[in-house]
């Protein structure tokens, strides 16, 4: 027997624990800078992503601010670096379009994860709670359906508050019905945003890890698979 | 007699036409790092402006486009750039704030400017056509009551269109009552974003060039002092 008799809802992070990156960011980065390397030649790839990820900073922390929304940012990423480096700005948005084709692209469900969200929605209030630009992330929800598996989802440039801060799981705890922290798993990939974060709320956080390269605070548990959570769960 | 017999407004720049600015930006740096220096040490002026000009060139470019407004781009040109110098993001507000107060400080009328404005204004339309942040331009109008010393005034921020775009030239003859390009006089300090931009439009440019160290184009009138304006139009 478990001890989640009182749960009453779970809530899930999306990228890494219900969506498989298959690439890695280095990957995406060549496939988009090959699609655009004549119109950028002599600039070779490194010049391009060592004053990128620079720009893409800024624009992240704007939107984190509040200051400026996701697809804004994610143009400008492009449109600013091009800018510097004397390119034509307007391959700006066509970069970003490409980019986000690449990530839809690669970014799929894992094996397990319609059946996981079927068996556990039969029995609790599920949720999607995701730190992202909401442009990517409505798109990842979109193609794949994930709105109609779980009850509820929140997208952190849409609902202002990012994971670790607590208002995004307090937000969740409302929307699942007004819950206390007590009563909700957060299954997530990420130590810092996951799990530091459940835990400071109050809610009790489980920690998929399938690299089985991390470990969690005492008393958290990991698990390497999501479907190892229908056990957990004795579902 | 002069040619002007058609002419029935007069638009005027605003920063170095009718306000002259008595430093030059190194002296603006210069006072704001000092202001701000305890708090961002053991960093240099030169370190954190190395910085700044890119992180501006970025948040103009973006007002420029219409993707974010002039407030937002002050601001974050400096928290962009305390964040990328692992400093307090939160001086970012605060050095953009010090820096208008630094700006309004030094900008001043030149003497003639209200006379001028008096003279011209009793016999045509009166327009004032600037480039520049809503924020910083219109501190500038309320300054120095210059609202109510012409008949109307455009900040290329606000109506979208920068100089030397034809747009905000048109807009102008609008604005003037529908004039003809050649029923307006457009007076400017600057040979691109003032002469050239009149020039394309088929207003007549005045070139006012107090260093007296640049040439117009052929043709074009140029003067040394806002005041020669009065005895060009025989007032």
């Amino acid at each position: 027997m478990n001890n989640f008799k009182r749960i009453k809802a779970i809530f899930f992070d999306m990228d890494g624990t219900l969506i498989k990156h298959t690439w890695r960011y280095s990957q995406i980065t060549d496939a988009l800078f090959e699609k655009f390397s004549d119109a950028l030649s002599p600039l070779s790839s490194d010049e391009f992503f060592s004053v990128f990820w620079d720009k893409n900073a800024d624009m992240w922390n704007m939107v984190l601010d509040g200051a400026i929304d996701g697809k804004t940012a994610q143009v400008y990423s492009y449109t600013n670096t091009l800018r510097a480096l004397n390119q034509d700005p307007a391959l700006g948005a066509k970069m970003s379009d490409y980019w986000l084709h690449l990530v839809l692209k690669e970014a799929a469900p894992f094996d397990e994860t319609p059946l996981v969200l079927q068996r556990v929605r039969a029995r609790y209030v599920t949720g999607i709670v995701t730190n992202g630009l909401s442009i990517t992330q409505q798109a990842k929800i979109k193609k794949y359906a994930l709105a109609e598996k779980v009850d509820f989802y929140l997208i952190s440039e849409e609902v202002g508050f990012h994971k670790p801060d607590a208002q995004i799981f307090e937000l969740a705890l409302q929307r699942a019905g007004n819950i206390l922290p007590q009563e909700a798993l957060f299954v997530g990939d990420n130590l810092d945003a996951d799990i530091r974060g459940a835990l400071n709320v109050g809610l009790q956080p489980i920690f998929l890890n399938p690299a089985d390269d991390q470990s969690p605070p005492d008393g958290v548990i990991k698990i390497k698979q999501l479907k190892e959570l229908l056990a957990l769960l004795a579902l």
